[in-house]
């Protein structure tokens, strides 16, 4: 078996997502070949960040690496694909929501290494902590990619494409729509010129709830202890928000249900 | 000026908020002379964990105490505040969403004294970083309340009952909302035996992204983007699941309309 650490990756792609694998990877002794990216300045940045990486536009010079790694968007996948004049050895996705099945017939080898975090470019993260979800067709491959996983994060499991759309989805009520839901309260707020800083520690506290405890066991508010004249008034409040109020109303309508 | 620390409080409930400020106000040197509940058991189990603290069902007992705080569910305040045969000198109730006039005609002076923050009786919290929100109709009561708050807490202020409905609905999409978002996204997983923890490092980074930046700045997912074929996937995962139906189609198009 290959020492993992011998191993190489090409990078199609440059925004966020290649951005902290890249990195993630180079910090431990992976070698990245090359950056390929639409945006050739993006990736000739991302490839100086990046030890011993070089950015390049030709697909041809990938075929140098173990692996070709697609940090894409979803609807950009199959067209990258597509963009290969040769079949790669390996050819792996990053996306939550995409089948493996959709590399298929473009490379020799497919995978999914789909890395379940949410990622700014300017900001550190720590790699140790972040579930990486793998999964091949070949389960040399995928023993491989595990081990490829290891190499930063101590959080890396086999996962089949539809356990992973199913992950994806759960993250993104966690993520996108928790975000929009503070993107109310903080309009609600503003709107009275009040600070949203004095909601922090409550957020924060939430949050400590939810890692502790199932979050049906921590349920609480008006909703919850079917208080109707405190929703009458919050809803007398958001008046003129009809988006505010349209979330208050069926948030609500589920919290009360769920208890019968 | 009386000096804050010969102050004594009594306090009507034995819940969640009455069990924090009394720890946080003894712990801190403030007399807690009285406890009362309408489950005396309790009370009385409260009040043993409170220095030199004692239960009662008598309301005359409070009348010696400086302050007497109702730390009672909203729908009870005034039903309590009734039940006093003597006017006290300084009752206060602990609600973000009452408005001080409850207390109005029951009390010589009346004050609002609001934590901004989930209690959990088992839960013991960093009382330091707590919002209080204090409101009084006289302004030497005010400021006594003000320094009350900071035996405690770095983190208090004056706030009008106008802007404390408006803090308190923003809270119940910040926190009850939020965490049935963590609800469902928790039984989409359940369903599949997938555990919940996989989210545990997005939902961190999630919140670490909303307390340093405004969240409209860091929006991301499928809606924000667009992305059309991957919510029609995530509808179809969601089909035999009403309610996660509605919220999943309502918030992406709340999201989906703030770009425009």
């Amino acid at each position: 078996m290959m020492n993992i650490k011998n191993f190489s990756i090409s990078i199609v792609g440059s925004g966020n997502v290649a951005t902290h694998l890249a990195q993630a990877f180079a910090e431990n002794g992976i070698t990245i070949d090359y950056i390929l990216s639409r945006n050739i300045s993006h990736a000739k940045k991302l490839a100086e960040k990046i030890y011993n990486s070089q950015s390049t536009s030709n697909f041809q010079d990938l075929s140098v690496s173990d692996m070709i790694l697609l940090c894409v968007t979803d609807s950009a996948i199959e067209k990258v694909a597509k963009s290969f004049a040769y079949k790669p050895k390996l050819l792996a996705h990053t996306s939550g929501t995409t089948p493996i099945d959709i590399l298929d017939n473009y490379a020799e080898e497919t995978a999914v290494f789909y890395p379940l975090q949410t990622f700014s470019k300017d900001k550190s993260l720590n790699y140790n902590e972040i579930p990486i979800c793998v999964e091949a067709k070949n389960k040399n491959i995928e023993q491989m990619l595990l081990e490829l996983g290891h190499v930063f994060s101590q959080n890396v499991r086999y996962m089949s494409s539809s356990d992973r759309e199913t992950v994806h989805l759960a993250a993104v009520f966690v993520a996108n729509f928790t975000n929009y839901l503070h993107i109310e309260a903080t309009e609600i707020l503003e709107k009275q010129n009040i600070d949203r800083n004095i909601l922090f520690p409550l957020m924060k506290e939430v949050l400590h709830k939810i890692l502790k405890n199932h979050p049906k066991k921590v349920q609480t508010g008006p909703a919850y202890r079917n208080d109707e004249p405190t929703m009458e008034r919050h809803l007398t409040l958001l008046k003129d928000n009809k988006t505010a109020t349209e979330i208050y109303q069926l948030l609500s309508k589920c919290i009360k249900e769920m208890k019968h």
